[in-house]
C-alpha cells in the first residue's frame, strides 16, 4: 500500500519560504498569483498493511515523526491500494 | 483558483532525507514501512485565471521555478477552481 502523506503550515502560521517563490513568480511576470504556500509531502510505502491498520497508523506517525504540530498541519490518502 | 503541485526526486534519484524519515519510523517501531520518499508541495492561488490558461502556465512555472528538472519531477491538480 502506498499513501502520500501533506504537511504544510497552519493557515496562522508565516511561510517566508512561499513568499519568496511568490515574488521570483511575480518578477518572472507571473502577476496573476496571489498567494504561495510551500509545504512537504511524503510517499509511504507499506508492506501489508489493511486499509483499518493504516488508518489507525499514518495519522499517529504523521503526528510523531512528520510533523510539528505546533505549526504544521496535514493530510492524507491511499494513492495505491 | 487554488492549484496544488506535488514535487517529487525521479525514482532514479537518491533520497537521502526520506531514508533517514525511514530510518527514524523503523526505530520507533513502524517495520511495515518498505519506502519513504519526501518532496515537496506548492499550493498557490491565482486571481481571475481560467483553466486553459492554467494549464499552460502551472507546468510553465513549474518546470522554470518549482523544481529542477534535472533530478525532479511534478504532477499537479486544480483543488479550488
Amino acid at each position: 500500500m502506498k499513501v502520500r502523506i501533506l504537511v504544510t503550515f497552519k493557515d496562522s502560521v508565516l511561510d517566508p519560504q512561499g513568499q519568496t517563490v511568490m515574488n521570483a513568480l511575480h518578477t518572472l511576470g507571473y502577476e496573476s498569483v496571489r498567494d504561495v504556500r510551500q509545504g512537504k509531502v511524503f510517499e509511504i510505502e507499506f508492506a501489508g498493511l489493511s486499509r483499518e491498520k493504516a488508518e489507525r497508523l499514518v495519522p499517529e506517525m504523521a503526528d510523531r515523526v512528520l510533523t510539528n504540530p505546533i505549526i504544521e498541519t496535514f493530510s492524507w490518502q491511499i494513492v495505491e491500494p
